[in-house]
């Protein structure tokens, strides 16, 4: 049987209707559809959100799938927890296949359908953490879409051979070129753009450049981001996730950046972390930049918080950015969703016939309900199939 | 039978042993305890809490308890908000006593067995606030311990009448003299000092003040609260609530009003709100400063967000202080156990002998991954008896 039915649901909040899902696709939206041969799941008024879209997380690196804690005491630089990190793998062995496949079923569980998965390519550890993600994305494949970001966790020039273990990684099959601070980490801006830029144009995939540099160093690589995408005509195919500094500077600066980034179609990913200042998802919008969701890494070595539940994550993206109102928290889950799934370019997406039937059921009473209290999901349907009911696969 | 043996817990994540209430305390702590008449639950190994403390609410002012979704969309400023709740009081006829036990016990059934609670004082509401939040009080008595702050929130010089509503409402029961923004709301500083200092005098109670103010301003109000204090010997008995100006100003001035709060045994309540600057945790600790946490409201007409959960509350407390260590989790713990009981003066506090008999069972693999994951309770035991297990009465 290929069809479901879904009766009695409230699109968005909206009012109730039914969804008809068929061949892995919306097929109609409407009250009272009907199907002769459709499995039919009644509903009961439950609100109905497209599949929910991770926009910036580190599959491989969770320590999510293992038996034991993990007992973070890593020093407070970003060098401490990078190297730390290198040490923890090697000491135990960590197995990006194995982690990165228990954090995704987890998501799906929580109704997330598409993921962009940074992977760390680096000298230690070669490609084996993007061998281990691409069988997650093979195995995910029938219910989950996974984009991979080959990306130079422990630096790129700095570290001799890294470059051409992504140019490796992105013939294998990374999706997108990452980046990581042309200034904090790398030390030489020009040098960086150059080597992710040209790993870019010679693949033809679009980039992802972590920009965790602050204030106006931060706006200063950020801007020489925006100079090469006009000069080499990317735009529309850079994110910059982070990008801390649009929340440490003058609101001038701020806003003239954020028209530029508006005109070269450069997204923002934020994680809208509570210790650390934000892009203001507000200004951002209005300035008519994409900005979405991620949670960043998920237990892991870095951060024992962070969960697969990407409407916790909208809920966190509200506090961060003091929405109250039920339109402003509205925004929240768009980050979630339709934003997230615009900024990585994730196709056929939404609750419109045509699109991807991907459909995620919450007992909520308004959308505000959903993403302040994000109880385990009703339902999750992936591709036109149920994947999982109340939590359970 | 009034005896409970609680076996194979793991006190703050340590070593597995036993524990042993008797009428209504803690009757000893070891491994392989016996009592001939006393119930035993078998724990399998989980981290056992003390009782959890609510340290900043407003139990009174809570939708919680509502059929229907309240559907934020108030203006943006303080007044707006104030304003808002007033009128939606006005239309609705809140029910302080349905609103405030609905939400107490949704809290016990979390752990928590203390709270602190700011009520509303004032001309519009007189002390029906008060009256119904006294009758939760007696009605929890047997298992939760609540104080009641007589709380001027739409001011109180500007107010004409609320200061003798706050002698009433502390001739009547409340526990704590309340004040609110001394500059920012009341325009007066002195007059408003002089007033709740006055009641505090009267009464002989402790005072808990909302301080909003930002930047030099909220320095410069909380100086003046602290010369009070000298100056009228109310060392150990005042708290100051948010203080968010100790996050804005520079790190010299902060230091010496900290080591001032410190030699006055004046304790700081946070939310740890993810939008505003506050006080850093490790900082007041480090100066000998209390500082402990509370949700501030609960889904209510001021934000839809915070949830009766403490283990939930010190998870955003380690957030917004970017504590990542496990050491360091275990000091967001501290903020809602002992440093609430501490800083709120509550007694018979802990997991020692002698201590009430609260008694929170998490199951969780370590203390960082109780506050992180914060799944619901294993059991709460609370005076002794057994209150909810699995979440559930």
């Amino acid at each position: 049987m290929s069809a479901l039915l879904l009766r009695d649901v409230r699109p968005l909040g909206g009012a109730a209707t039914d969804i008809l899902l068929h061949e892995g696709r919306i097929a109609a939206i409407g009250p009272s559809l009907s199907a002769a041969d459709a499995a039919i799941e009644e509903s009961g008024g439950a609100i109905a959100l497209p599949g929910l879209v991770e926009g910036h997380t580190h599959l491989d690196k969770t320590a999510w799938h293992l038996p034991e804690w993990y007992a973070n005491s890593v020093g407070p630089r970003l060098e401490d927890r990078i190297e730390n990190e290198r040490s923890w793998r090697a000491a135990t062995g960590h197995d990006a296949a194995e982690a990165s496949l228990a954090l995704a079923r987890a998501f799906l569980a929580a109704g997330t359908t598409r993921i962009r998965s940074h992977v760390d390519i680096d000298t230690d550890a070669g490609l084996s953490h993007l061998h281990g993600v691409l069988r997650t994305r093979e195995a995910m494949a029938p219910a989950q879409d996974i984009q991979i970001v080959a990306f130079p966790q422990s630096g790129l020039l700095i570290r001799p051979g890294t470059e051409a273990l992504l140019d490796a990684a992105l013939a294998e099959g990374a999706d997108v070129v990452g980046g990581l601070d042309p200034c904090g980490i790398d030390r030489d801006p020009v040098g960086h753009l150059n080597a992710i830029f040209a790993l870019a144009q010679k693949h033809a995939k679009p980039i992802d450049i972590h920009l965790h540099e602050p204030g106006e160093m931060g706006a200063f690589s950020l801007a020489l981001i925006l100079d090469r995408i006009a000069a080499v005509g990317m735009q529309g195919r850079v994110v910059v996730s982070h990008a801390f500094c649009l929340g440490m500077i003058g609101e001038r600066e701020r806003d003239a950046l954020l028209a530029r980034m508006a005109a070269l179609g450069v997204a923002i990913a934020t994680t809208a972390p509570a210790s650390r200042p934000v892009p203001p998802v507000a200004a951002c919008r209005a300035a008519g930049v994409t900005i979405f969701g991620g949670n960043d890494g998920i237990r892991d070595t870095w951060t024992p918080y962070g969960t697969p539940d990407m409407l916790e994550r909208a809920m966190h993206i509200g506090l961060r950015n003091n929405f109250r109102r039920d339109d402003e928290i509205a925004i929240a889950l768009d980050c979630v969703t339709n934003a997230a799934a615009q900024g990585c370019g994730f196709g056929e997406y939404g609750l419109t016939p045509g699109s991807r039937g991907d459909v995620v059921l919450v007992a909520a009473r308004s959308v505000a309900e959903a993403v302040v209290a994000h109880p385990a999901r009703k339902l999750v349907v992936a591709k036109g199939r149920v994947v999982t009911r109340n939590g359970v696969r």
